[in-house]
């Protein structure tokens, strides 16, 4: 069945224009003024922009971390993305040391198939690079289609790698044509500071961002990038947190370096206060890098605005406030990491962004979607709108003024950071491969609708 | 009459993909698969790129400098810039000090009008800024559509503009929606170095580039981007040629000003050993600011790939060598400055940045196109493929080897930087507003066809 | 007749140790343990610091300003300088334009002579590089013993030197062995925001600062400093009073750049807030550079540690409240700029730097008084304690805790900077060579004593 | 028995004057013009520069080191230190893991005792940091007299620390009063990049510089740095090689860290392509860091002339060309790494430093021992010459033109690094608390007659 989208205004990462849209087969075949809506499912979009569908580049559902597991699991996870305006998600595929890659990948497509109503595709973390790791990476590429890695330079003990897993997994993905992704943070001053303040009694949630300074953030972007330019390979980081961190992407680039940088809503709209919230309530608040001081927020909106950060994950990574935020009751360093934030990604960038100028819609389109599939080799079959192109779509109304809430979201968690907050801008309605998965702000689509996609290898489509 | 471009592939400033576009009335009025032939002129483009036309932000067509005129006229320079796949351009209107602005406007709407083969605006220079000028601005840009403004920081006791002048101009222009444009040279220092370098018998060109070292281009572009960040305006350095000026951008752009920059081919692809060339050939190369010692290349190269510059300009200045340039013989501070270089700029940056994996192509038509149509309030009407944009097109042969030579270049002078080098990539048809200008390599236009544009203030469409 | 100081601790800028002084006709002949008291005036230096005498590289003394005179002058300025511990000091000398500069010397000479107790010399200031003055420069250097030139970028159609003459005073300055001084503000942008700032009735004192915004303190000083590395010249900036013109200092530095920076008492102790105070009394304030908002006062001090300042001058420039600063009443601009510093200058750094450990007590002497002697070609003549320097010496009582007042400073001016603040550490006893100018805090010097002294060339004795 | 020293120029870190000095006991006590010669020994210098003993802060004498042993001990070691002007010497003490520090500690001292014919103190390095280590660090700091402790970031499963050993060292340092030195180089890419290299048959000694790139130098220093400016502790930057570390060290600095920088004789005179030489000569000049491209050079002179870098140290570590660095034939990652460097260090810093201009006599002195007493409390025990300060002196001729050889060294290796090399300047004649060790250059002193000095807590005396 075809479809026709009439009325809206498109919005890709470099236009903005009106036109017709028609959908032939989940692919978009045509654009123009009035195409003619004989024998096609005619869909208005009338005083909405038509965005490419979002691209969620870090997300991490049904995961296990520290004795717990991630409350959004494929099926609310996917389905909260998509009343987002989220059509695509790339979750990070943990892997435990010495267990073949494959049966961790494995595991993630157990967790995913039959459950998520959005595609998506998989990273993969590295915990170390021994020689059956490496043996084994052609093939993940290759047939896995999982063509980006990611590195822990946090979580001593635990996720944490050394430098020379890192270097040579930047080596190792310089020859295969992967991505590497890094979390940088200095996890062994991380762990000194941690053990250290909960020594002297300092126990609540505000220690979490008190011992995690930006200067280490900082100083492990600043160490991966250098690896990544000795190296001559290409790093992206994810959640970027603070100025440190985005200056040391910033010279990198400078030098030549094929450097990227990703930052969260989070760290664009709350700030290390927020860990201060009573009773308990700052645990609600706790990722990894932390939440900053609010001087921070400038420079990453500037670094938006001027591409010195390049894309904008949502770090989904939510637990209930009872029973799982909770485990960190009396010892912060027991909070589990992480928020939910898989939904009001894009309504965040727009309301916060766009409208109010600090960055432009195009660039909007690009950091939420276009420049995520371009880096992690989805695009061209996703990340804009044009021909020949997936019709993942999002009508969003950019006029629609909504508080948000717990009560109301779709993630399955049992509080919202945004509580209370206000936003401007709804997605409507949402297609995935041309089909519906949002429709009037109802949920239509399907469990298991969404496709495992395997993605092209680094650069060869395009990287900018 | 209607178009229809079929088989080609179709690359704007983000996408790039195979479509038909269909061309109604100068416009595009569909892109899509397999669109219909009937009744329409069918223009087979396989094989081929399709780009939005180019937009050379930075044009002198006969224009007065040390007492002779530019060679190339809204004729020559117009068909010779259709040639090399630009459709729009904008020059450079000069006003004296003293004369009403419109009256230096209606000079230069006298030089183009029924000369120019393809679309033009102007920028209006500034040499002083007085209360006459200041009442005089808001219909400039109102009525006439000129809404940027070029200072001068260099050419002492001819065109230089004190800081006064300079930063009255910023805040005007804040208050109005103008982009700044400056010269970035510091002229008094240039004029001590050459009185210095003449005095001591330095006469030979190679003096032209060594009494205007890179330092003070860095400075004078550190100044202006500073008082742009102070008077919080909008900056466009003009073509931006070595390490010091792109690392002040990249600052002030840090900071959160508002600051834009320029390169052009010469400063990519030639350097300053071109000056030293024997008999009195170095004059060929003499432009302000002068060609650089070649490490800066990789510098400006990068600065295009990381966004650190945002647009490519040719500066087309041309003088013949005989008779012209020559009025430098025995005092390298008489040779014009400035040279042919509008047809040459596609096929450069393409050859140069996209073949050689520098830039990619999307890049290349962001620099070339979109973001100068962007900047200068060309856009929507121009600068991009979508539907409902002026139907200026440049059908793209990829594959192309050429060699450039002034035997077979169509600017009126007689020599080309280039003499003799091989470029891969040319364009093979052009179209404005719909219309052939350039069809199989032949001019088919005719004079007179370009309109002049009025260009929306700054900041009223869109900035990226 | 000779003098022992006997008991003392002897602070250099390397060293501290006990030992007694031997002062024979005005030079110190030898340092010693129980050196021999027979025959010899004893002076007891117990519990006190013995420091060479402090040097102020930066007065105005009963100079023309705006229409007033400054109000202290050679007899009252250097009385005051001598109670404050300072021995030596270094004047501006005004040149008119097309005066000759021996003329204008010959009135600073007529100023000073028979008023002085202590010893001086001249700086002289350069508002245009005419032949003649570059004909007279090589006399003023060697016969005159002026081997420093001040150019001013700020002041606009009354001191402002333009680039050409800053640049040609540092080409002259680097053949001829002088040191060239700029105050480093952009007068043409302060120019426009002071008319600006008047015109929409903002009068009070507090807009002088809010015209003279510290980027543009930064912008002349790195313009200043890239005109003296390109000149491959010396430079030294005059109060500096910011962040933004400590890093361009810095970074010209870093590129092998011969430049040299001072800061005075008024930018690490007072700030912004103090224009603000009620009743007129911000004009008490009032300096150029202006004070700045105090986060700017940790950079100041951190640079002086580091040694990215290198000098502390007082920028004496009194005038009374009533009658002088009252010029500008309901017109900031009018209010005469610069304060009363010269007698608090070494308490000031010795209170906030030594006592409180953000700098040594070798970095006190080497800032107050050994890098000037060699920056201005007074070494070894002065500046340190060693045998066969000038027995300029002051005995400094450590831990005397006093409040600064008007009603017992020994300025001419009727208000004091630091009215009511308390300081620690005092000047008990002053000499200058040999002979006591304060002894016990009693002036028994005379008017007159001080001699004027020729000093050398640049970098003829030592930079460092 | 009574000395006194005629007729030299004495210069210390900030002055340079004529005067005799007198030397009573083994300490100076007095300084002045024509001291009385009576019942005391003359001792002519005319001619000559009186420095103060040269301080060396970096020596390895009798190290185990790869399966050797450097090849000058304690005897030997100092010996051809004093000939080459260096009175006092501070050594590596090696701990091994698990190791009691007073047991390391112990076998220091049985190496150094009854040997050193100059005065001595030890470092100690620090491989983890157990309860055990932190529990024993203050009596080795309050009892043994050993105020500083080095951390090695490179030498991968040897010495090399990891992140949570340096910080928590730092923390440490910052509590007891120890100053914390690093050999900055990250071990896991160079570990990696040598396998590598070894693996693909690159075994000639040009690959050990080849696989140390100078990124990884910078970035072990940016690391240091951070964690020190984090812990608010103190760091000192053992033999800076290159501009990477130049620059990490001074941004920590403009950040207010406190952070130190050392450079050797080897990165200032000779560059990477001596590891080039044939017949696997290239081994001679293996140090870590390696020797640097050229270029390198001017930016670490620069750093001394500036005060980016503080001190000046030798590194000696020596080994024979026969039958040591020939353990690294066919393997350049088994050549032992350091060079004989402790003759020549003062030489080489005043004839390639002070004769050409590049820094002061002054800056000299406090490279070579001023500032190295003052970090490491030694001053004012030692480290210049004032009235109470051990007679370490060196009677230096500035005009001896001489050419170093293995031949003539005194040190016990069979080859020199500067082997040809022509210096300007020369030890005549050494004192060691007063008494000869070197006169007229003949070796007079006595082995054993050099003692352990118990230096002070970091800042307890002077830091700058």
């Amino acid at each position: 069945m075809k479809k026709v989208i009439k009325n809206g205004t498109v919005v890709t990462a470099t236009d903005t224009y009106e036109a017709d849209i028609l959908v032939e087969n989940g692919v978009i075949s045509q654009i123009g003024h009035n195409l003619s809506t004989e024998g096609v499912e005619t869909v208005d979009a009338n005083g909405c922009y038509v965005f490419p569908g979002g691209i969620d580049p870090h997300t991490h559902l049904e995961m296990p971390f520290g004795g717990t597991v991630t409350k959004d699991d494929f099926e609310t996870g996917t389905m909260a993305a998509a009343f987002g305006g989220t059509t695509t998600i790339i979750d990070f595929c943990l892997s435990n040391k010495g267990e073949p890659l494959k049966d961790a990948i494995q595991t993630w497509h157990q967790k995913s198939k039959g459950k998520a109503v959005i595609d998506y595709g998989f990273h993969l973390s590295i915990g170390e690079v021994t020689d059956a790791v490496l043996n084994e990476l052609p093939s993940v590429i290759e047939k896995e289609g999982i063509t980006s890695f990611k590195v822990f330079m946090a979580y001593k003990n635990v996720l944490q790698a050394d430098d020379e897993t890192l270097y040579k997994t930047l080596v190792a993905a310089k020859d295969l044509g992967a991505l590497v992704m890094v979390h940088a943070e200095n996890g062994d001053v991380i762990d000194f500071l941690v053990k250290k303040a909960l020594s002297e009694g300092k126990t609540e949630p505000i220690y979490h961002a008190l011992t995690r300074p930006q200067e280490i953030e900082g100083e492990a972007t600043e160490r991966a990038a250098t690896f990544a330019g000795l190296a001559n390979s290409q790093l992206y980081v994810v959640h970027v947190s603070c100025a440190d961190a985005v200056q040391a992407i910033t010279k990198a680039r400078e030098k030549g370096y094929e450097v990227w940088g990703e930052t969260c809503p989070q760290y664009l709209v709350l700030d290390q206060s927020y860990l201060e919230k009573p009773d308990f309530e700052g645990a609600k608040y706790v990722w990894s890098p932390p939440l900053r001081e609010k001087w921070n927020q400038d420079v990453l909106w500037n670094a938006l605005r001027t591409g010195q950060l390049h894309t904008f994950g949502s770090d989904q990574c939510s637990f209930d406030f009872k029973g799982q935020k909770e485990l960190g009751l009396g010892d912060f360093s027991k909070i589990p990491n992480g928020g939910p934030m898989i939904e009001e990604r894009l309504t965040v960038l727009f309301s916060e962004g766009v409208k109010k100028g600090r960055i432009t819609l195009n660039q909007f389109v690009n950091l939420t979607s276009t420049r995520v599939a371009k880096l992690f080799g989805l695009y061209p079959k996703k990340g804009t709108i044009a021909v020949g192109v997936d019709a993942d779509l999002v009508i969003f109304d950019p006029n629609i003024e909504r508080t948000i809430s717990a009560e109301t979201h779709h993630m399955a968690v049992d509080y919202s950071a945004f509580e209370g907050m206000t936003f401007i801008g709804e997605p409507v309605s949402v297609l995935s491969r041309g089909e519906f998965v949002i429709r009037n702000k109802e949920f239509v689509g399907k469990q298991g609708a969404g496709q495992f996609i395997k993605r092209a290898k680094y650069g060869e489509t395009y990287k900018m």
